[in-house]
């Protein structure tokens, strides 16, 4: 066993914890570009919550509301100009997966000159950033937890994560009772995008014992809660779980990054702007039958944890929560076609090279072809 | 369940990673001081190698080796005088625990004017430190996974931690192989020191979620690895385990903080100069017996992780370790007296309240009194 650590998370978890935002954010200076979505922070009254907030401790915010699912190269440029025209000390992202991801891009661009696409795939390098703080609105993506961020090239279609310490938020305030308002097709969504980031860490190739952990741990949280509140069961003790199984799975890809699932589904909601986690849901079944062979042992401990009893019943396991979140369903019916597979594949290798590598089964460019037809 | 979680550690793990030492720490500067011993890392060639590895990329390196077991004050000031006299840039400790709390200390002394205990005791604050770079050669404190560094004031004799994230070294370099040299009789040591603040770190009331899969999984690794070492059957694979078990009982601790063990035993080896290992080894049995009713279900965790069914069967499971590692010792074999309980019971309050103040049962002034009478 020999690895390396470091992840240098700052995290603030509870129920009602958005409350301290204003206290604990001063530290990175008085003035926050607050990074946000068009739609939910407005209608649930959060955005001028935090802004409210900011301003009791004195602290000035001017808001920059452009991000949309998805966000791109240009989109990140807009924010950049906003970050430099209103001078400001850090960056506050409050929303979903797509807005975190823009406010780690806003900030890391905000000091650094060139191409985003440039640092995207290392030809630059850089470990200069604005501070990022981080409030997530939903419980999917993990942005929280890692440095990782998600951005697309509108110019080729590329859909790539910048990477990075340097992006990793200097705090992240992770309030269980602002996920509550979610709907409840985003909730099945990003719950399942949290098990496919716990699932994709514990069989990574570049898993260790402290992302295993993390990713264990996630899975038996999923399943503790994500039924439970589709269904309306579940209640503040299943949005805390669910919650911190999000993070924990930012933390464990955030280390051990991510395998074909997330590999094959970037290229997919790059090209056709399906969602991140219906493109999962078609893609993950596919990989994981052909996958099991090479990690049994992983998928039954898998399988295990998700209330099943070694690896021969992982997949049942993975499409009777499919079923239950209505999520059963295939690419085809999210607007991907029969033709969009070779260019996938392709940018597949382009776009996700590592997550592919680091699957058990390391795919032929035919075999990954073979999946998403499958998978249609 | 709230919390927050704030410790950035950066962690290179496994067999022959010192090797890298020379490449891993040129971020940090040019010059580097060498705190260490008097003697092992001499009689092995430890010290040698790494300053020849530093050497080989161009970095010039001084060794300040005036530091003894429980490493005081005045140590930590000669030091300093050390580091900056040579004009370091960062502060390297090669050593077990006293050595890289010495270092940290020398590191954080570097930056900061007026006395150490003042900033122990709270008085006096500060986030500057010279980055410190650890190589632990016991695996047993685990300060190489925290922002902790254990200090005695020869004056007053309180032994209490240095605490915070500026300490936290910037790089830790943990070689399973480098702690193949320990002498048997100090593997017992900080071996049941590593057991001791996972079981510390998971009963604490200030212990999270992410502590309790620290500490948790560090009881395991203590299991499979101590005895077998000890009564050397163990090889390579069991000092990675118990080497990573020490980093994750560092870090539980580091997040949870320690309970009465820990809390009852740094005025025993403050004052009398016993090892910590050894009075850990008299105290925790007394302290367990007395708290299990406050804490059931942790206990039954600990003890099933141990080998044990339930929380009755806790003490049995320490117990029988503590025979295997030929450490079923009272304080009074250690030079401790009965008429040291009434300074120590006293002394125990004013250095380790935190610790007293977390421990399942809050003991108070008689009953810490009456459990230090148990342990002699």
């Amino acid at each position: 066993m020999s690895f390396s650590f470091n992840l240098p998370v700052n995290l603030l978890f509870g129920a009602g914890c958005i409350n301290e935002i204003g206290k604990r954010v001063g530290t990175f200076g008085k003035k926050a570009l607050i990074v946000t979505g068009w739609g939910s922070t407005k209608k649930t009254g959060l955005l001028d919550r935090v802004s409210g907030l900011l301003a009791a401790e004195g602290l000035e915010s001017q808001v920059y509301d452009q991000v949309k699912p998805n966000p791109t190269v240009p989109q990140v440029y807009e924010g950049v100009k906003a970050l430099k025209d209103f001078e400001a000390d850090f960056v506050l992202g409050v929303g979903g997966g797509s807005i975190m991801d823009a406010a780690k891009c806003i900030a890391f661009m905000g000091k650094n000159d060139g191409g985003l696409m440039d640092y995207v795939y290392g030809r630059k390098v850089s470990s200069e950033a604005f501070p990022v703080v981080l409030v997530p609105t939903t419980c999917g993506t993990g942005s929280e937890g890692n440095g990782f961020a998600v951005v697309t090239d509108p110019e080729t279609g590329d859909k790539k994560s910048l990477r990075g310490t340097m992006i990793v938020a200097k705090l992240s305030i992770i309030d269980p009772e602002l996920m509550t308002t979610m709907p409840r097709g985003v909730l099945a969504e990003v719950g399942f995008d949290v098990l496919c980031h716990c699932m994709e860490a514990f069989l990574s190739a570049a898993a260790i014992p402290v992302s295993d952990m993390y990713a264990l741990t996630g899975i038996e949280l999923v399943r503790e809660s994500l039924l439970s509140l589709y269904t309306g069961k579940g209640g503040p003790a299943e949005w805390e779980k669910l919650s911190w199984a999000s993070t924990l799975g930012g933390m464990s890809i955030g280390i051990a990054g991510l395998t074909a699932p997330h590999a094959l589904e970037h290229p997919a909601s790059g090209l056709r702007n399906l969602t991140h986690g219906r493109g999962l849901a078609a893609l993950t079944v596919p990989v994981i039958e052909r996958s099991i062979a090479a990690a049994p042992a992983r998928f039954a401990e898998i399988s295990r944890r998700l209330g099943g009893w070694n690896e021969k019943d992982c997949v049942v396991q993975v499409q009777e929560l499919l079923a239950g979140l209505d999520l059963d369903i295939g690419l085809g019916s999210q607007g991907v076609k029969a033709e969009d597979v070779d260019w996938m594949a392709e940018n597949a290798f382009k776009v996700s090279a590592a997550g592919i590598a680091n699957n058990p089964v390391k795919f032929s460019l035919e075999e990954i072809k073979s999946i998403y037809h499958s998978a249609l």
